[in-house]
């Protein structure tokens, strides 16, 4: 870590400064420039607290030279990292299709949709159980028994399930489920994250709203601080001024994620756009970019002839889908 | 709810739409326009999914007519919420001058800062017990301990004390906390949110880095459904493009919220900016806007000259900031 | 165009507002519902201010059903356009691959970029000559000389060349330009778009770092609407909170471009991140996502062993991704 | 300026660097630490390309150590700026209260609004004669003739009056107008502020809705490096995630101004809120933040009931926001 300081900084104050950075552990080390004064802080600096540095009157910048992020980082684990579930490898060169329903809602519903899904070419059933709702009177999942139905599901089609996690009391209803998934809003929930990290489960992290990649990179350490490294990163859109699309898929994070860490990377295209028409183009254009996997919304409503259009697939489109995905993963290599 | 039909929407596919509708228990008033067709929906529209209804392939385009909140609504409370917490009031022409610590360091230094900013004008203490960290390698913070030591200085002061609960397992060690802070990054915590809608806590809720005003008050939805009335919403910046500071600070959520809504509103000029130099224009800026209350950090250190310029006032300097706030809340009257 | 009124609006207020929207020579559909009045606006309306409309007490919301843009609308002009430049086409199924230096800064160096990139796969020949920079004290481009030494590259190579306009001072030092570039900071410099618009040069629009794709439509709209038609659309990266890429890459504009407008879609990787590194998976992505064509910067200075690993690809590089993106091509039919 | 290198940059490589800066005339000292190499390049640095700097493979990053921007900086001009127009003076203490129309309508309204907001606390008048629309179909002001409409109002009122150019080629039409407004989408049309830096005229440079405040700031250097020193700077909203609002408005934009320039700051809370009512809390908060001024959009239609509730204030409205206004600078001072 670098530290600048100012111009005009008396040599005092640098002493106070530098005895204070001591007292964390840290070795000083002090070059004098012509403009500047330079502090390079040599030990573990991952329990600096940057803003605080940074704040402080005399110091005009500081600098982190390596990254905060150690377990996750690819610096000291150059091989990717490949996740098992079930028969299922995700990541360095294996590619997870995550298909299914919004929500889980009946037994018939997901049992069908898991067997449609599995014959246009996914590997994993994505289903939501406990659902983050924005509004306190809208349905917020068939909790426990989601669950209890996915299973089902994966019993029927052998697929092992992804399903998300709301809150720390429920965990004991996930011992089954395979992947369990933490969501955009849940990000920076430290606490549940370091109670996921006492887990072996595979954790689908996604990132945040409003997060950086290095915010999401650190939310990752939380819960391999604690264990457990079996974590996928998931882009799933960011919020920006553009309001056509739900939100906007930032796709450059696949390349600097994977530049960053060795963790595997899925793409969300259903949630990130918010519409059908979009998902297909925006799958493939994160195939182009590298992504481990993806995760789309697929729904199986033959009765429901509204529902076409809205953000989730018909099977047959996402068998379409799978088989383009296909080809650029092919013409990529 | 007014949902517009798409130019070209077949008779049948309105007809499968409006029994969609009449299934979630809504009336539909038809009115064919030579362009579109618009459909009202009365009745208790908020269970629908809007994002959904949106998406579908007929549907031009929703809007809701009344807002999805109502018991955070001014419409039907018309009188401004007055929150008590011991003998101060907030709200409704009371003013919360809340001020104390980053973080509860060691009962020294909580009772020395709570004493320093009674002297200078606060009429409440915070101060961090539990603190969210992007680092699992960064201090938590005291956690039980620094409230024992908040309420410590609270017997010797008189002061009520407002601090941030980051996990609803840890909700008995704030039995004699008077405000519960939820942070922004836990805006959207919905299962933390209802678990505080079950206690009569006054609560003080921060509105989320990347969350509109009405995400915001549908947090608050949620805890008021489950009973709770007693919240304070909070605006402490939100992230743009801007990094000379480290947040934006969105005043005219002042106006907005006490527009749309009957409940306190709070700012947090030393989050939003990140730098001392701006708390004190910020926080006369917000009191103009008509904020009732404001939560300002104070430090009292001394012994660390370098301190000076993070983003905590001196005590000094807070008894300063609250002298030209008392003569700006005479100004605006 | 539809504009919703409150609910207690009185019927002399929307009297008095069909009175005003008569004057502008639209017809009104007056439609009155349990909750609101919904006024039907027909004719031409795209001279409404429609933020003057929303903003009046009276009115809840305003929509417009038809887009405002009407000769870049796809729904007059179901088909793509095609832009001829020399013997290259762009659009429909032609990909324009455009690529050379950030600044042209000898006659030596843009020759030998243009030889390079026309035997590694380009079809357009870019280079800066004006170029617009934050600092006044910033080298500012060659200007009309730059101009010139890119037209003895095309002479030389035979390719068509695309550079930026500045000021429509300069127009006449584009008479034999190829293609005449808008950047992304004179997206909305009306007055340029006019005069441009009333050239046959084919345009290369930018979009402005903060505009949405609507808006990026409206100023393409500006060209067209003086008589100039041949214009491509190119998504350079928008201004988010994420810092460790330039801008933020919006691919899903290329979908919805392609969906709004009959106009060729071009991606900019490189300004769009700012780092080699990303510009290749990008560059794929945007590929595999539809678009039709590529802007990519190159260099050629065997001598400066520093500029590796800048924003510019060398030929060797550009080369290998040419290749990559025909795969892509051919992988997506 | 400095530049940190990665730890693994061999001395070939650094010596390359050092010989690259040393063409562009910097002395370069060298500081080899345990971690990294610092280079303090010393010399006019304002030439340096920053980004390509940063961008270059062996650089971790860059940091300026001194601002780029030098005649708009506080640093070696302590005082004030204090912009004489006509009898008005602004800054340093002096308040300027800018009020008016949206667009100059007719030569009735003008002198009418004019003597409104003359006897309501206005010093300056107002007025749109050339619009920036997004649509090329929407009114596009009366141009020419609308300047002579204000000159008109201004002879009968002695108000001196600002008025927005959007373009060079019309610079002659103001030569009798008081102060020269460059709106936000041209805030970085760098050829209109060259030649806007060649004029004596006081400008009122507006902040583009997705510009940084260095950015803001490196644009006024733009017209001060050709001579113009008569610069006022104006936050007028930028663009965000947040819907409620048609801008953000960022006050802290006041303070962070003031403290790195001597150039006075105006605020435009009419178009950053959208919302007459958001106007008055918004204009008395940036009173309270310290602003030179503020510019407000007036309207005066007795004969359209419809207008109240748009983004203009009635002059009644505005009268009494001006004694708001000046009871705040009281209080603050």
């Amino acid at each position: 870590m670098i530290a600048i300081l100012k111009h005009g900084t008396t040599p005092e104050q640098t002493k106070h400064l530098i005895n204070w950075l001591a007292r964390m552990e840290l070795d000083v080390h002090v070059s004098e420039g012509a403009e500047v004064t330079v502090l390079g802080l040599i030990g573990d600096t991952s329990r600096v607290d940057m803003e605080l540095l940074s704040s402080l009157e005399m110091v005009e910048s500081v600098k982190r030279v390596s990254e905060p992020f150690k377990q996750a980082n690819r610096k000291f684990h150059p091989n990717d990292t490949v996740i098992e579930v079930g028969k299922v490898k995700i990541g360095g060169g294996n590619f997870a299709m995550m298909a299914g329903p919004c929500s889980v809602e009946s037994e018939d519903q997901i049992i069908e949709v898991a067997k449609a899904v599995k014959a246009a070419g996914a590997n994993i059933l994505r289903g939501g159980a406990f659902k983050p709702r924005t509004s306190p009177y809208a349905f917020q999942g068939m909790g426990g028994q989601g669950i209890d139905l996915l299973l089902k599901a994966k019993a029927e089609t052998g697929l092992p399930i992804v399903t998300e996690i709301m809150d720390i009391s429920t965990l004991d209803l996930f011992a089954d489920v395979d992947i369990i998934q933490v969501g955009a809003r849940n990000m920076q929930n430290f606490n549940l994250l370091k109670e996921l990290g006492k887990t072996n489960k595979p954790i689908l992290l996604k990132r945040g709203l409003a997060n950086t990649l290095q915010e999401l990179l650190m939310s990752a350490e939380y819960i391999m601080s604690e264990g457990n490294e079996n974590i996928m990163l998931c882009e799933r859109g960011i919020r920006t001024f553009e309001t056509y699309t739900r939100n906007t898929l930032d796709l450059s994070a696949v390349s600097v994620l994977h530049e960053l860490s060795h963790l595997p990377v899925i793409v969300d295209p259903s949630h990130a756009t918010g519409k059908a028409k979009l998902v297909p183009p925006m799958a493939v254009a994160a195939t182009a970019a590298g992504t481990d996997g993806l995760i789309i919304e697929v729904h199986n409503k033959p009765a429901c002839a509204l529902c076409d259009g809205a953000q989730s697939l018909t099977p047959a489109q996402f068998e379409e889908l799978s088989r383009k995905v296909q080809r650029i993963r092919e013409a990529i290599v």
